[in-house]
């Protein structure tokens, strides 16, 4: 990636001048501001001569080639963490973000009641899948868009935002209208027509790891939804797989610091899936906060012995608010905070 | 499951009557033949007293239950090895069928060269990217169409069937016109809404294990395949990622005897892809043909050193021959065969 | 194993019965307490008739079997967490205890100055290797005897206890003259000979966690040093190998809470090992401690950039203190607390 | 490493001259020959002064410089391959050794019947361990010295030479009394103080690669062996741990042609505990001789049903002749043999 850094001096017409001199090369600028410098990245191939014509360019500071893999979601391109902003609510800012609700939408009552616990414990969105991607085509498949309907009412009826997954290209605009932030699932995470048509969304997208792709690869795939022009995207690490049996999947904490390091983009936990273990879930997720994750993402239902899927690792309803309180304490321990939903809401 | 066994002397008129019998209780019928005996597997939810029913229904066996993971792709439903039989190939049968031809489609020269080359050496297929996912946006993504048509020349010229991946429902029509098998590529063995769609066509499918991907997710993968009614598929281990380094990734050979043990499919295996190393081909490809396995898909070019992607781990074209000679005396020595390309043919 | 409990007002005379019956039948007694009642757990195998006869016996609850692969290691055995009392130092207790100190013992000057830093901060316990297992038999393999008397040295002027690695049976001897505790190293967790000879011994063991070995391996291995009848064991995690790269190792946080349900041993973390850079340390420690560890162990170097060995993993000195502070801010939030040096020490 | 090479033409008392510098200067040479010449190698630590003195004494032909973290073991160090004689056999040469036997020494009878079926159906060496180490310190550890007495009978009626397995340092004497070749087991593929101790000895040793240890590191206890000066190293795959949950372990055999590339030492592969599994091992072990194994090591017992360890995975000694048969017809195919038994022995 080319990266040039205008003076913090230059003119608005000067920006615009070399603006117009890519586009006269046919050539896509990405436009970030760090440290009062506008910044400007090329992720298309240039030649030397291109680059030396651009550094006499006036206004420009300096020029640069950025060698990693990934390219607009290195601290390179941009050193302010990015905050995705969703209904109000900063993900990747001061405030620990609490996503919760069950695994899939499975009925009225579940979902709206889920909703109504996990907004008076403090989360400030709900989860719940319409659509799942599922290992045997066998097992529950999603309510599809009768779940989207519930999902949409249980926003109004709460206010919590909505994050749901998106399985396939075609599903894109329907899921779309329904969801705040749309999922890529971590079976997904190297879709890459999935991950090209989300590119080109102005939606937020919450993109799972793969259980088996290096962080590296995560970032990489976050490039595609970048290099197609999506910049909201937050990252979320769900677990490896690894030799171990107890837990389903390991979570790799190292990445909270990791992605903190080498990317600007904002980065959660969601320690059910890995742990497959609702007893494992409250000291994963304290560490993930301890960590210095932006957010978590936890599985919480109603009635997890009778869950249609992953009931084995969802939270009861009930204790939900109960350990927030906990969560809330480390969370202020890191100098963050976790939001508290005040006492005339619940 | 519900397997319904017929008796070896059920007639047709019977045979007609329970298939009658399931469509109008709404359960999809899956046909099979063992042992000179028919099998009607159902793999949607029924009771007991269906099964009671249908126990007695003239002509009927037995009823029984199979309660593995994987069903109509399990040897319980079909016992006897499924031949995937294109352009007059038996895949699965006998013959040890060899795919050989470049990573990706990158020129009408490379193509058609390394065709007459890989026809030459006795391979039956030709394999070639048109469409490459890619984990960087900023790798070369394939030649698209134009690839596809470079492949179709190919075809005319050298006779060889065509093997080529998809990579999004949306673009299986236009693959399909010129593949003869569609290949599902590792990254996206858990696509299911591209399983879902592939599953309708009626060509075969070459499915290969995700590297991250169990053996038993890979048969549920071919599961998604066999219950939307497509039963041409064609196993593929590729290897799966380990922590050893001298190798991009490690093949599992173990794969062959158990895909033999649990299913009816035929199974192939990619030593290119695993290895990463061209020097590692030739033995590994070797084990491949001593563990059983059906086939081998080998990347191949005419200038690896100049390769658009995968060089390191291609042979050269110049090699293939001589390697097919060592491959045919091991294919003889297990009482198989590697199909050899007459004289006036080159 | 056989678990006898006795009837909480059982007389001495009746316990001292039943130790004298098993004695007869060449059985070895271990002995617990749990909940005011005396628990015997025999490990050799058992008939049926003595378990019967053992029922009858005055004072005799009730006689049961435990399945676990690991016996006097769960919680089944002694549902009381072991505390593990080392010149003074509780741990497993509500302490959370911070072992520091170099990767290995190099010059009187490095540790002493190591150790007064540690301690200032707030550590318990110096580490340094005197002993060093090599993957390389030319990288340097620890000052040996020598080494061991610089410790000694330090534990004298600091009053911190020594815990140091021992390599082979034939070194447990002279490592235990100076030790207060003795590590096994995780190349070492299988190490059966060694783990036999360790447990005939009266001092406390560390045992780290294999870099290849399952949960339920390190606790297979905790069994060895029980059965061999050393009861102060402590466990430490240091990281898995896993296909990730950015780090050398994954540190399994659902060891923690997996530990505390299935057995009674106090559990460490070591987040330099597994991170393998230094900057990857604090967060990972902090979330050691917020997953609920009984303490840490962390690499401290007073010139990281010059040191024999893992030295890209070592916080330098100053910084020590500091981030002690911070983990004892999350301790407290856990309702626990790290030992504060008084300024009289410093 | 310094490597010097010596002239083709140098003189006895020019080699003894330079031996004789070396040792004034406190370094031990390691002498091997390659192509006609003299190879001399220094594992220790010199200054380019030294360097410059040995270029210029009579005889040397060059002094380099070896970068592997493994020396001695490397192609650089001895380009012609290691073979390993014992009692007349060849361990590396064209000839694929199959060593076979039960996992652990039970009783005279089935070692003795085993031992007559393996020899017959070819096999050159007897495996079975008298000292077992196992996960739990409850399971069979083995008959210890008896067991050693009764290979050594086993030996004197069947002329088969003798593999078994050493666990610590104390243990060589007594277990190279009896064995013809000593095995390091995987757990203690980096036990280092195992490693000094046998390197001292001048017994063959069969290194089985660690379960989660990278070829590399395999290589580099090899180098430990070396490095003392036991140049007498047989290498072993055994499989490694994956996540993969159908087999044990999964097989690495890319193993053969790297150790090739990068060792002159031989290297066989043991299929049996990688499957866990009976039926997997023919396929497994005629991959082995595909890939270009130099051996095979193979558990055969009289009654796999009833064996106090791995009797799942153990072929029965009935099968084993006509599984030779198969394995020779693919060592042919190699332009490899394995030994055929007269008649006359059976």
């Amino acid at each position: 990636m080319l990266l040039i850094t205008m003076k913090k001096k230059a003119m608005v017409k000067q920006i615009s001048a070399v603006i117009k001199y890519l586009e006269n090369h046919s050539l896509t600028p990405h436009i970030t501001r760090s440290n009062n410098s506008m910044l400007i990245g090329i992720v298309q191939d240039t030649d030397s001569l291109l680059i030396a014509e651009l550094g006499d360019l006036p206004g420009v500071e300096s020029v640069g080639v950025v060698k990693k893999a990934f390219k607009l979601a290195s601290r390179d391109f941009k050193n302010d963490k990015t905050i995705v902003t969703v209904r109000g609510v900063e993900i990747g800012g001061d405030e620990i973000v609490v996503i919760a609700g069950p695994c899939a939408v499975e009925s009225r009552e579940q979902l709206l009641e889920t909703a109504y616990r996990v907004r008076d414990g403090g989360a400030r969105f709900l989860r719940g899948g319409a659509y799942k991607p599922r290992s045997s085509p066998y097992s529950f498949q999603g309510l599809g868009e009768k779940g989207l309907d519930l999902l949409a009412e249980a926003r109004e009826k709460t206010n919590l935002g909505i994050v749901t997954e998106v399985v396939s290209p075609a599903q894109i605009d329907i899921v779309a209208r329904t969801a705040d932030i749309l999922q890529v699932g971590a079976r997904n995470m190297q879709n890459f027509a999935l991950l090209d048509a989300l590119g080109k969304m102005r939606k937020p997208v919450l993109l799972k790891r793969g259980m088996m792709s290096t962080i590296e690869e995560l970032l990489m795939s976050a490039e595609y939804l970048l290099a197609s022009g999506n910049d909201q995207v937050i990252l979320c690490e769900r677990g490896i797989r690894t030799f171990e049996k107890y837990t389903r999947n390991t979570l790799d904490f190292a990445i909270v610091p990791l992605v903190h390091r080498l990317s600007h983009l904002p980065i959660i936990l969601d320690p059910s899936h890995a742990a497959g273990d609702r007893e494992l879930v409250p000291p994963l997720a304290a560490s993930a906060l301890a960590a210095g994750a932006d957010g978590l993402i936890i599985e919480v239902h109603i009635d997890p012995d009778n869950a249609l899927c992953d009931g084995l690792q969802s939270l009861r309803a009930e204790e939900f608010s109960t350990l927030m309180h906990h969560f809330r304490k480390i969370a202020r321990a890191m100098g963050r905070d976790i939001f508290e939903a005040s006492d005339d809401l619940s």
